[in-house]
């Protein structure tokens, strides 16, 4: 019926339903939509609608809607549900989004919502809330079927069906024994070609690929990148069944990572999207920009130490921002290949000292080229050889300095287990104008009465 | 078996396996691991056991194996294996991935190996091939069932039992009609608990969320993350299925968009990772710094036309890295903000007009701060109040403007359907160098007699 319709022709319909208080008309819009539609449908809706439109939709409904919302809406669409209706509503969440939905409340809100919900599905929602951040724990729901290792074809196939409800999203049953501990893993393929009365541990499939619960979400991502998977178990220090983290999360999660990592190399401040206030926004960068406001004045204090040398020539000002900016140019570059190349390697001494000899190569090929160049151009500019060489052989070395210390830096703080993106680009970027200025002013210095 | 064995130890029970020339024991293991753990297997198999430890893999395995390889790893074992056996091989493989093997060779290759495989494969694989990069059509594999809508019930599970090798991984049956265009989808659920005489078309969903065959990457990426889905349908300009774009493939391409904005932020050059060489590398980057070479020239042109200004009140040298250092930070940071929202929000006027509000209010609020500072720290340090406010003044006007130039450039580029994350940071700390030198020695100039 809606097959073609736009959005704007949909939400007419909608409203067209709600306002002639036809339930089935709408049910029958709302069931073509996928839970993203929904949002977007609310989202878009007149306020003075939303109410009602929420007021029509079925539990199950509420629960796929308040999954695509912002914690903002969530909060909204909650206090326009009343408690009682909520609490059915939060039961029918998948618990990871429930408990990151929750995770921003106060801990009397916490406790007043779980309280409503069946006590099965609120202890689940706190255990997940017990783990850490960024974990595989935080992450994984329970909605997976497991069966246990005793069961034949048959009743694995007799459980199934009777969690349809779940097994739309997976592909695999997981096995687990008596201490629910996970001993396999059983694709529906599998159940398809078994034959019915075959017992689950002759066909399942015992090197089971799972994640420790504590694991860090990166970590989980790159398994699940790694084996393709569409969902990989949870298992505790026990190797007892916990939960499962489907892929759809993870991609949330590298996207996630990926942003955190662009945060941190632009040293732009974290969290900051779109939607941010001002005021918060400036508040989040402050921190950096003052902190490189005072490193950059040790360049002005290295500069006024040798401003003797300055006033004998002040063309060698002309050439400040170039050589510092190159300097720190290149250490940006080697800076983003490293702290990428950390994530996605194993790292061990051999790769370090190849990737170090690599870089130092790199910085050896440009900096000569570069400072060729810039001799010739010194000279033909300012119609002064000696120049020319102190800025050609300044450029030569500040290159060389700043790609290695673009490499260098990411991976100390990464042996010290320090996250190498927070070597944002700024902040190499400006010690790289401290090295060069050393640089440049010392060899100026050293040719002073020959430069005047 | 192996069930709790490390990789070193079956290693080498493979190794003796293949020497014992025991096939089933042989077997027996493999088919415990994973594609990626048989790819890891193969990386760390001794260099003379490995041709023949490719001729006990069964083709299945050999082309799960070389889906997982590298390049030239994928070479490598195309030529221990002979022309026979491969095209054996590449008719099982995916043909997404044997697209993305054959794109590297030369065309006489790709004819050669193409001209073994059977012709349905291979006219597949040549129709992906002729999709530009980086679009749905380049990426879509064809392993997936579709069902006609005259179907029933029964018929669809029967076909999807003959296929239940495809079916392991999805989730959905994909409904078409007779000029195969796409009508509905099912998914697995559905045929669960559905009676077995229904028809296909009064329990399909008909509103299908399917994305074009030309339609980039990233935006099928966006698709599949909203959606939540494990899976997407491709569909030409007549509505024809003609593939499926599945969310594993999805994650390597967020993966990659992420780093390419990343090497593009900081100008870092293209696809440089830990593997390449020196000079390789050395030469993907020269071009950037070389432009920004000479962007730095033009800093020092400004500078050299205020050289009487400077030598009248060297002092001023002392603030200019700090100033171009900040305008740059500041920059830097809205551009990263910019560039990444750019991808995850739908622009419109409304958007931008709101952004770069956003960012001149925090313009404006970093200004204000920083300056105040940087202005009692200058007249403490050099003693001269005037100093502290052309100092003070200046970076209150350049913060502003490289906040401004952070934000709006990238927005322009963006308009005109280049890149942003070209405007890189190290180009937009390049040009704000030149906006910041230009207003601090303007300002400066004004007060020059105040100054000295």
């Amino acid at each position: 019926m809606i097959k073609n319709m736009t959005g704007d022709q949909i939400t007419l319909q909608v409203i067209k339903a709600i306002k002639e208080n036809k339930k089935k008309d709408f049910e029958a819009i709302l069931d073509e939509l996928q839970p993203y539609d929904v949002a977007k449908l609310y989202e878009s809706f007149p306020e003075k609608h939303k109410t009602r439109f929420l007021l029509f939709l079925n539990p199950h409904l509420l629960a796929d809607l308040l999954e695509e919302l912002d914690t903002d809406e969530q909060h909204e669409v909650l206090n326009k549900l009343g408690i009682e209706k909520t609490s059915k509503v939060l039961d029918l969440m998948d618990n990871d989004d429930l408990a990151s939905l929750l995770e921003e409340l106060s801990p009397e809100r916490i406790t007043a919502l779980l309280s409503g919900m069946k006590k099965e599905e609120s202890k689940i929602v706190r255990d997940i809330m017990n783990y850490p951040p960024e974990t595989a724990g935080r992450l994984m729901t329970n909605r997976f079927v497991w069966i246990r290792n005793y069961y034949t074809v048959r009743e694995a196939v007799g459980k199934l069906k009777s969690f349809a409800d779940f097994a739309e999203t997976l592909n695999y049953l997981y096995v687990i024994d008596e201490q629910r501990r996970l001993v396999g893993v059983v694709s529906y393929r599998d159940l398809l070609i078994a034959d019915a009365d075959e017992a689950i541990n002759t066909i399942m499939y015992e090197r089971v690929i799972s994640v420790s619960d504590m694991m860090d979400q990166e970590e989980v991502a790159r398994m699940i990148e790694r084996y393709d998977f569409m969902a990989i178990p949870v298992v505790n220090a026990e190797n007892v069944l916990v939960g499962i983290v489907t892929v759809d999360d993870i991609i949330d999660v590298v996207i996630q990572e990926a942003n955190e990592d662009i945060e941190k190399l632009s040293a732009s401040g974290k969290s900051i999207d779109f939607d941010t206030k001002a005021f918060v926004a400036a508040y989040r960068r402050l921190p950096w920009l003052i902190l490189l406001l005072f490193i950059g004045l040790v360049s002005g204090k290295i500069i006024s130490s040798y401003s003797e040398t300055l006033e004998k020539a002040v063309s060698l000002a002309f050439f400040m921002p170039m050589i510092s900016g190159m300097t720190g140019n290149t250490g940006t570059q080697s800076l983003a290949v490293v702290v990428r190349g950390l994530i996605s390697n194993d790292i061990d001494k051999k790769v370090i000292t190849r990737l170090i000899g690599r870089e130092l190569g790199v910085g050896l090929i440009i900096g000569l080229t570069c400072s060729i160049l810039i001799s010739v151009i010194a000279y033909v500019w300012q119609g002064n050889f000696i120049l020319g060489i102190v800025v050609g052989s300044s450029l030569f070395l500040t290159l060389i300095i700043g790609t290695l210390a673009g490499t260098v830096i990411p991976i100390v703080l990464y042996h010290f287990k320090i996250d190498p993106a927070v070597a944002s680009g700024p902040l190499i970027t400006t010690l790289n104008d401290i090295f060069s200025l050393i640089t440049y002013f010392g060899i100026a210095t050293l040719f002073i009465h020959k430069l005047m």
